[in-house]
């Protein structure tokens, strides 16, 4: 069966900094009409800073949530960077590193049902100590866990954030291996 | 320091099916004002069906990323549902087959920089088949992989959907940990 679905109307309803929303009207493989509610935006980048048997963190408040969220290191991709530039600048910004060595993890759609949004995961080791340099309306406090307490954490479901839990789940794997 | 933002306007901008979005104005820990763009989601659930060493997904076309994505069986939590009863429920109508057990992995927020939208990500193992039963506007794709095939495709970061990375993830660490 072909699964497309064909765009027969679409109404952009939001035009925002972050995101925008616009509706669709699509036609199914089976001939009938539904409507697409799609959340439009721009793609991220996220890292993990591994260095020492320590994976560094960020917690920051969520406004969407409510909750302030252990997460790793991540940010929009500006305009007219590449995905590489993106992760280095955010790691830098964050936390105040820069990775001597930085590994492509994963590529992925953090909601396809609903978002285009897509995250490319990163892992950053060999870090240089530079100097954090927060956006102006971020505020973030930087946290340091051992890799066993990420292991543990992990295990139990602790972690509360998609990327993050992608990002650490690689680095453990890639541990095990050896 | 406190990283909380306090509410200080909200305003809805649209009310959909899936998703509504609202524009609140906020007040930084600072003393400053920022925007904040928020995509309000009631939550889902995605569950990893594993069985004789294969685990089966769907193939699905997704409008919001004009891609046929590879996913594990997910969908949305409905009104009055608990999280158990909703997995059941959407891996019965995606898959066709029942869980005799149904581990919980973890709960995580898909994009929290602007959507409060949850997954709970459950294993099921020892499935029964029944029928499958999709959503009149659901058109998918039924695909079995060996876990070894799995693992080498985690390996090179070919999964694309942010839900079925951690759940294979988490499967894979538990075979390796026997």
């Amino acid at each position: 069966m072909d699964l497309r679905e064909k765009t027969v109307n679409s109404k952009k309803i939001y035009k925002g900094k972050i995101v925008n929303l616009r509706l669709d009207e699509v036609e199914l493989p089976n001939g009938k009409f539904s409507k697409r509610e799609i959340v439009e935006h721009n793609g991220a980048v996220a890292i993990v800073p591994y260095y020492k048997n320590k994976v560094i963190m960020v917690e920051q408040f969520r406004k969407a949530t409510e909750e302030i969220l252990l997460e790793i290191p991540a940010g929009k991709i500006e305009k007219g960077e590449d995905l590489v530039e993106s992760a280095k600048r955010e790691l830098e910004e964050e936390i105040g590193y820069q990775p001597a060595n930085l590994k492509w993890l994963c590529k992925a759609y953090t909601s396809p049902g609903f978002t285009n949004e897509t995250i490319d995961i990163y892992l950053a080791t060999e870090l240089v100590r530079t100097k954090q340099n927060t956006d102006e309306d971020e505020f973030i406090n930087i946290r340091q866990f051992d890799i066993s307490a990420v292991g543990e954490m992990m295990a139990k479901g602790e972690f509360r954030d998609a990327k993050t839990i992608i990002g650490l789940q690689y680095l453990l794997a890639d541990l095990k291996e050896g």
